[in-house]
C-alpha cells in the first residue's frame, strides 16, 4: 500500500482529491475555496474545462492564483482528452506537451496526469520536464464505457510503470457490481507487482465502493466532490472521509 | 437483490441488525434499549451468551421481555455453536432443537438462524417448526478462521437452499483484502442462481467493506453494533447506516 510522493515526501494514504473544473479564474477560485473548506488533501485542476486553455499566459496566471488560494495543498495538473472523458478544448494536441512543460517549470503543479494514449514521444517529453522540476508523473488510462477484462487492466498498470510513471492510474466504468470487484482485484495485484503508487477507480454507481474502499486494495488517491464533480460516482468529501475512516478503524 | 421476508412481508433492503449478547435479562434489556436508540431494523438474540440457556422457561421469559422492549422490531433468534464462533453454552446439543421449537411456537422469534453443520435431522425439525409458526429460517455457515475458496462458498449457499432455508447465510473470516472480494463475488453469484434471500459477511478488518457494500452484491442484512458486537469487524450502526446511504445515492 504505497503512498504517492509529493515533492519527494510520502503523502497521506489515501489522499482525498477535489477536482477543480472552473471555466474561468473566478470559478476556479470559488472551487478552490470549497476544496479548502472541505479539507481536501489535494486538488486536481482539470484544465480541459478552462476556457482560456489555448493561452499559456492565462493558464499560468490562473494556476498561480489557485496555488495562492490553496496554501499547503498540493496541485495535480490534468488535461483530460475527449477520448478519455474530458472536455473538448480549444487547443491543438501539439500544444499540450508545451503546456505541461510550462506548468512544471513554473512550479504550478506538484503532480501532472498525462494520458498514456497520447503516445510515447509526448509522454517522454512530459516525463523529462516533470522530473527536471521535481514534479510527480501520473500515467493514466480511462475507459468511460466499460471495465476491460482483468488482463487488460493489469497491462495498463504495467504500462504506466514502463513509461516511467511515479503513479499509475486506471479509471474505468462499472456496468455492474462485478466490475467494481475486477478493478479492485487488478489494483491489489498491481500493488504487489509494481513499483509506482497506484490510483484505481471504478466509476459510476456500481463502482462507488471503490472510492471508499480502494485504499485497502492499494489505491493511494480517491476523488471526492467539494464544489463540483468531474466523473460519475464521486461523493461529497466529508461523507467520503467519514466512510474511509470507518473502514480503517 | 432479494429482501428478507418477515412474517410474509418483504423487509427493508438491506436490514441493519444489532446483536444482543447479554448474559442476563437485565443485560439483554439494556442492549435492546441501545438497539432501539440506534434505530436498528432488526435484532439478533445470540442465546448462546445467555447464562440460563439450559432453562427453557428462563429463555422464553427473557425472550418475551426483549420483545416487549422492542415494539415493531423483528427478532432473529440464534444459538451459535462454539465450532462456528459461538460461546460455550451449558446446554446439551439434544436440547437445542427443542429450544428452537419452543421459541417458534411461543412467537418469540420472527426468524431463526440454524447452523447447517448441525445435520439434516435437526435442520428438518427446525424447518418444520419454523414453517408451522410463520417463522423464517436462516440456514447458516460460518468459518472464523479463513475464507474458503469460491466453489466452497457457492456450495454453502446452495446447501442452504436445498435445506429449505428462507435465507442463506455465509459468514467467513477475511485474512486479506482479496478474501473480501471472494465473499462478495460468491454472494453476487448466489443472488443470481438461488431463490433464498442472502446474507454474505466477510469478517475481520479486511472484510469490513462487505458490511457496508454487501447489499450491492445481494446481501440483505448487515450486522452493526448498538451496545456490543458479536463478531470481528462490526461497526457502530449510525456510521454503518450513513456509509450505506452514501453508497446508495
Amino acid at each position: 500500500m504505497k503512498p504517492i510522493r509529493i515533492r519527494g515526501k510520502p503523502a497521506k494514504y489515501p489522499l482525498i482529491c477535489a477536482p477543480l473544473v472552473g471555466a474561468s479564474p473566478d470559478a476556479l477560485l470559488a472551487e478552490a475555496a470549497a476544496a479548502l473548506a472541505a479539507q481536501a488533501d489535494i486538488v486536481e485542476w482539470r484544465v480541459d474545462y478552462f476556457r482560456d486553455i489555448a493561452s499559456l499566459q492565462a493558464v499560468l496566471e490562473a494556476g498561480r492564483a489557485v496555488r495562492r488560494a490553496l496554501p499547503g495543498v498540493p496541485l495535480l495538473f490534468t488535461r483530460r482528452s475527449v477520448a478519455e472523458g474530458g472536455q473538448p478544448a480549444a487547443i491543438g494536441e501539439g500544444k499540450i506537451v508545451e503546456l505541461y512543460e510550462a506548468v512544471c517549470a513554473e512550479g504550478i503543479a506538484d503532480l501532472v496526469d498525462f494520458e498514456m494514449s497520447a503516445g510515447r514521444a509526448g509522454m517522454a517529453a512530459v516525463r523529462d520536464a516533470s522530473r527536471r522540476h521535481g514534479v510527480g508523473l501520473v500515467c493514466s488510462f480511462h475507459d468511460f464505457e466499460r471495465t476491460p477484462p482483468a488482463a487488460e487492466l493489469a497491462a495498463q498498470f504495467r504500462r504506466a510503470e514502463q513509461l516511467g510513471g511515479d503513479v499509475a492510474k486506471v479509471s474505468v466504468m462499472a456496468r455492474g457490481p462485478e466490475d467494481a470487484l475486477t478493478l479492485l482485484a487488478a489494483t491489489l495485484q498491481a500493488s504487489r507487482e509494481l513499483a509506482p503508487a497506484l490510483i484505481g477507480v471504478s466509476m459510476g454507481p456500481h463502482g462507488a465502493l471503490s472510492r471508499i474502499a480502494g485504499f485497502a486494495f492499494g489505491s493511494a488517491l480517491t476523488f471526492g466532490v467539494a464544489a463540483a464533480g468531474s466523473a460519475p460516482g464521486q461523493m461529497p468529501i466529508g461523507e467520503l472521509r467519514a466512510a474511509i475512516e470507518l473502514l480503517r478503524r
